[in-house]
């Protein structure tokens, strides 16, 4: 038995993109179809109503490619809309909290963890953690490039300075976008602090899953990537290949979703 | 002869209430509908065609309020799309760079002008002076209401430092988010530059205009003000009060546009 469709992920933006990364590691067979709703992008400043609207639309647009499964790439849409999604989508949802969180339960007991992401992903909740911090500014400067800038440091260290008193043994890094600037955080939260990647352990368990089920493809060569955003300027090309190591725009297409 | 019909003001999200603070001194009986598009917020990091529809949606939305004229409160939009606005829209179009770009080049002209904007708004060229800088980092931080920052200097003096070696007189306040943070831009770019703001020169125009065509309202009471946004968060109501100085939610309304 095989499943020789593609995996759907979807994400507000480029962030998504670090999930790619890490699902080419994981499973580098399976043909991936990744939608970026950069035209609307940042979903995380936005209400819940607003951001279950758009969710809706990014999964029915994959529904269309016929996907086998779809990833919820996105802090933000998995922290407030991911259980509506699969209450109401017939095709398996995975998203990027689950998985992080019953690793960290299991690992260091949830008082012991802490979490970093947008203002949407901290106040819904969803990661029921020890402590968690929203640090909206970061997105910004990475979406801009700008990864080395003091200003950026000054920023990151503000935000984790909440956590000082706090004894957290590992740190969620509850936004796509944060992997990229993994070594500045690492940097300023210690040593002593392990960094936990939701993409990582989302890839993983997809994998699991599709052993399980018998649904990995069964075709035998690298599978291909096919990238769909709402919104194309050559900013997002360039920022794309910050996230990714390489150029996609040799499989970029706009399309329009609303 | 007059005409007490509303003045339509609309922008991407929050900066255009700078306009409305403005036009509150200059115009204080006329009636105001401001239309702030938060659930797409921000304009100015995507492509030209994205910008164009989202804002015909939101002059249509005014239009249908029976407004007298519309501002368009936003530089991205001023840049981008006021032209095709114009041509196509019945009423009177406002756009915050025309009444700017007669004035420097009267008073200074134009080599001796720089202007600092969006992405959007400095590529586009709309902004025909000596110099004119990106600086995509300023909204975010003013959105997030943290004015006062360290992190924030940096990235001012980051920018304005492509200033240093052109001996501009004036510098374009090219973002109706910039004013807010007016004191620490001129601190960094020091005291011999004078800031425009083109928030001023478009409602002196605005006034005049309804002078001389005789269709100010005849009411003697102040005017009313009315705020649409598409999305509305409790971090929207807040930041509007960074803008304005008093609290907007009693006549704060979310709509859906699309």
């Amino acid at each position: 038995m095989a499943d020789n469709r593609p995996i759907g992920i979807f994400d507000s933006g480029l962030g998504g993109l670090t999930v790619i990364r890490q699902l080419s590691k994981v499973l580098p067979k399976e043909d991936l179809i990744y939608l970026g709703d950069t035209a609307r992008v940042p979903y995380g400043t936005r209400s819940r109503d607003t951001i279950l609207k758009f969710s809706f639309e990014d999964a029915q647009f994959l529904l269309e490619k016929n996907v086998k499964l779809i990833i919820v790439a996105c802090n933000t849409v998995s922290s407030v809309a991911a259980l509506d999604l699969k209450r109401k989508i017939k095709i398996p949802i995975f998203d990027v909290i689950g998985p992080t969180l019953r690793y960290v339960n299991k690992k260091f007991g949830k008082k012991n963890v802490g979490v970093i992401g947008t203002n949407a992903t901290i106040a819904s909740g969803a990661y029921d953690v020890g402590l968690g911090i929203a640090c909206p500014l970061i997105v910004p400067f990475i979406e801009e490039g700008e990864i080395n800038s003091k200003a950026l440091r000054l920023v990151v260290r503000k935000y984790l300075n909440n956590f000082k008193n706090s004894n957290i043994k590992a740190l969620i890094l509850g936004c796509t976008h944060y992997p990229i600037i993994e070594k500045m955080i690492q940097e300023e939260i210690g040593n002593r602090v392990k960094l936990i990647n939701p993409e990582k352990l989302v890839s993983l368990e997809v994998k699991r899953y599709l052993v399980e089920h018998k649904l990995l493809t069964s075709r035998a060569r690298s599978g291909k990537r096919t990238y769909f955003v709402t919104d194309l300027t050559d900013r997002f090309k360039n920022v794309a290949e910050i996230f990714l190591g390489y150029s996609i725009s040799r499989n970029l297409k706009k399309v329009i979703i609303d």
